[in-house]
């Protein structure tokens, strides 16, 4: 795994504009936002992408997200808002340390922009496919 | 909080294409999928959007992404993907109950679109928001 700016930040050698840490996470205002309250949220653990991290350093990232969450739509006084996490560089991943982001949709229209193409689903492909996925998430347990 | 088609899976009133289920979370195939794999995985708890979820839903919810994004990359053969909670009808909400989406960006380029455009961070400012967030976050624990 390289080095990246948030291995940096967590080794205290890059500030940050802090707003929570823990001992399995650290959350921070990104320096480029897309909107005001423009937050990452990343975990201590080593890991580039979502799949390579432990059970645990999920859970502690996933349990904080709601409060983190609260105190962004008080500060900013916005309702909606996206959660987002990339994984890979197609994926529009630029750190490869994972981090998600929490994105306040502003009433001045800044925030996250998404394309969403839906396809029809093929029903016996998708019961297929489910069925593999539930083996294989089986045999990782 | 609103009925839901989400909750009615749930009840078991309304069959899914299931991949992953535990006490507090339940994942299947999204019938409208970005891309083939399109997975949604929502928390067993009654919460429309991430800041009403408590803690411990969260964590659950948190832990198991790493399983399912490992199961879904190997089924689908796709090394990124994206991970979206969207909250708020203005943040593209379809379905009032929270609901992770992972969404493998397949080499075909079907998967999530994303819309970015980053401002300048006013340092000053930033400086204010992170102290009044952690402030938040602080009281809320």
């Amino acid at each position: 795994m390289p080095d990246t700016i948030f291995a940096r930040i967590l080794r205290g050698e890059i500030p940050c504009h802090k707003v929570y840490e823990d001992d399995h996470v650290l959350a921070f205002l990104d320096i480029n936002p897309l909107s005001r309250g423009h937050t990452l949220v990343i975990p201590k653990e080593m890991a580039a992408t979502l799949e390579q991290m432990s059970d645990e350093s999920a859970a502690a990232l996933g349990r904080v997200l709601p409060r983190i969450a609260r105190a962004i739509l008080a500060a900013t006084g916005t309702g909606d808002f996206n959660v987002l996490m990339n994984n890979g560089a197609r994926a529009h991943q630029a750190i490869p340390h994972v981090h998600f982001h929490i994105i306040p949709k502003a009433q001045d229209g800044t925030g996250l922009g998404l394309g969403w193409r839906p396809q029809p689903i093929d029903e016996g492909e998708a019961r297929k496919l489910a069925a593999d996925l539930a083996a294989r998430i089986g045999e990782a347990r």
